[in-house]
């Protein structure tokens, strides 16, 4: 039996313990003052390439007090200083400007923040670490894992009536359960995996970690290899072997519908169509799950010429995302529209400084988690599609997309 | 003696008491709140046609927190219900909206803001109130003023070599004084005048209160007319009369050179030559001062094709302002040269919750005060126009805006 693209990426068989050089380590401001202050702490010099850390301003953007600006200064001088790549309040969250030709197929990524399991979408294994854990990776380079079981995912079919790849996400959630999959790698193979664009499956694997797992990837396929080269990368596919899986799901595409994930449980899911005339009091389109390109146009495709009927704030998820929808007019269409575009960046999902929820007010967000009072305290989330975002912030209530596509 | 522009709308001689017919009365997301809550302690109906009043969210947008959130959701609804013209979070600052077609010659306008005097550029009578006064507002159409004394400044020639609007505007600070115009009115007549236009002369009148003045006001003149048609207003316009003054200043525009407000007050003015090479860590593009279309452009054409050296913030002024600027690729090339484009609002000036300043931070801003401690504990703020901001911007020190001229 051949090795799961997990054992394969990190030279072990399931269970066993491994010592893992790391290609790439990120922080974001959060963490990254945390893993600076344990990184003194040691006082041993950076033990690893500095192009290969990333220190990516993102959480509180721009800073919300004095406190907080002072804390991003000195990180921000130490990353001039130490020679990492650094990227500022307003380039966007740390997990998309990685996924902007950063990680490649066959890494070992590790970022401090637990939705660093996003990069798997390159056919890498990524996975979230602590900021004391990013630390010794400054100082050595390298990192130990337990070499997760893996459990697969085999997609068949295609998306249609109005689901997307987060309709999967929530799906595969809702399926394994927000402790199924602990410690597990989440790998995604068969047919219906080459009909999900890059964005998608960014997308699918950001959620991985909403199962418990270690981390979540597809492999390396043409699709892949195409948008690598658009960042000047040429790159090897990954082929699957007939490998041991611990666990085996399948999901056909064609039988996916819109879902929304109910307060406070990412794996409450329902149809929209269940939901429909729920009333919201806001709608965020954006974060490491929904902010792309793609999650923009097509919001913006379905309410361009209309009027949303609630707030609707708009968070792109980096500034490459935001320039190129600006200069395609999506940003335009979007403003036209009466949404409020925000600074690129987590935004409103962490509920600290923007677009934070009042006492029961409810918010329809693409996010990934919704529990209780992560948005504010009393506040209720939400989660669901751009498509079904879009349909929402139109009507004022959840709706199904496929109500716009008549 | 005719009487000065003032006079003519209030109806009355300087020193005198008049009651006044309000036509315009806004409040923002701070000061409705107070507002609100004066109005419903007297227990009196509106006593106005609502369409004359306005709530326009701003100064905190989108919230920041629960209690903000909570507080806004309050007034939203109180403003949905009573039939008043609303706009959320998003839509821009108040001052600026109420500029967009709003406010018309010779209309008493009141804002709860003391830069409602922005709306003496279209030959009105524009002032701030507190909460307290624009309850009563609310509850009867009318206020009471004193006639304010005029002081009379006259332009003459035209600016150049790199020199604003706003150059004029620290200008009349400087050489009046930050006391010097105490509840005085200023009236901008002469032939240089007609050179300004309209988002110049707005930003002018913005700056009136930073001397004290009660209000300060342009004729509407042709470019007035003009700018107003472009909202479908047909107005006439208004001649300057022979009057009194208290006081009479003229003002070459020629003379005019690029300056800096120096921390930490508003008329400690320098030409920005003087303080070349001065370091800063953020540049503030936005305001009620600054934020307009003619300001984005302006800085746009400066930055394009390079990248800016230090974080830098825009706040657009108003929705509209952003939708114009981003069709007309300004937004694209803010963003390419690595600005950070921020919502609409007042946004960092305020030092509430965006942007804020840390310990011994410098910023470049073309906001209008530069207070201590007003954008961050242990901030230093410097006041210059959007071209000098520019080219800060791109040197990361303080620079005149000629030097981009070459």
């Amino acid at each position: 039996m051949s090795r799961t693209l997990t054992e394969r990426i990190l030279h072990g068989n399931a269970g066993e313990y491994v010592d893992a050089r790391v290609d790439r380590a990120y922080v974001h401001d959060g963490t990254g003052v945390l893993t600076l202050a344990s990184f003194r702490e040691m006082g041993v010099p950076i033990g690893i390439d500095p192009a290969r850390i990333s220190v990516l301003f993102d959480h509180i953007c721009p800073a919300n007090n004095g406190t907080t600006a002072d804390l991003q200064r000195e990180l921000r001088q130490y990353a001039s200083s130490a020679g990492v790549l650094f990227s500022d309040c307003g380039g966007g969250i740390c997990h998309q400007i990685m996924s902007e030709g950063c990680i490649l197929p066959g890494e070992v990524v590790v970022g401090a923040d637990s939705h660093s399991c996003t990069g798997g979408a390159f056919g890498a294994f990524a996975t979230g670490v602590g900021a004391t854990d990013m630390a010794a990776i400054w100082a050595s380079g390298e990192t130990w894992f337990r070499v997760p079981e893996t459990i697969g995912i085999s997609l068949e079919g295609t998306l249609s009536g109005g689901a997307e790849a987060k309709d999967v996400a929530l799906n595969v959630v809702s399926r394994l359960g927000m402790e199924g999959a602990t410690y597990a790698a989440l790998e995604y193979t068969g047919p219906g995996a080459e009909t999900i664009d890059m964005e998608g499956r960014l997308c699918i694997c950001n959620m991985g970690v909403e199962t418990g797992a270690k981390n979540a990837l597809f492999y390396a396929d043409p699709v892949c290899r195409e948008y690598l080269a658009g960042y000047g990368h040429h790159v090897e596919t990954q082929v699957p072997e007939d490998c041991s899986y611990r666990e085996e799901c399948i999901i056909d595409l064609d039988d996916i519908v819109p879902l929304v994930a109910l307060p406070h449980r990412v794996d409450s899911t329902r149809p929209v169509a269940d939901l429909a005339g729920t009333e919201v009091d806001q709608v965020l389109l954006g974060t490491c799950t929904n902010g792309r390109y793609t999650d923009l146009k097509r919001f913006a495709e379905m309410v361009r010429g209309s009027k949303v009927k609630v707030r609707t704030i708009v968070v792109p998820a980096s500034a490459s995302v935001l320039l190129r929808a600006t200069e395609d007019g999506i940003i335009a269409d979007l403003i036209a529209a009466g949404c409020m575009v925000v600074t690129p960046g987590c935004g409103p999902c962490l509920g600290i400084h923007s677009g934070v929820l009042g006492e029961g007010e409810v918010c329809l967000s693409t996010a990934n988690r919704n529990f209780k009072n992560r948005m504010g305290v009393g506040g209720e989330i939400y989660l669901a599609s751009p498509a079904t975002a879009a349909a929402t912030a139109l009507t004022g209530s959840i709706t199904e997309p496929e109500v716009f596509h008549a």
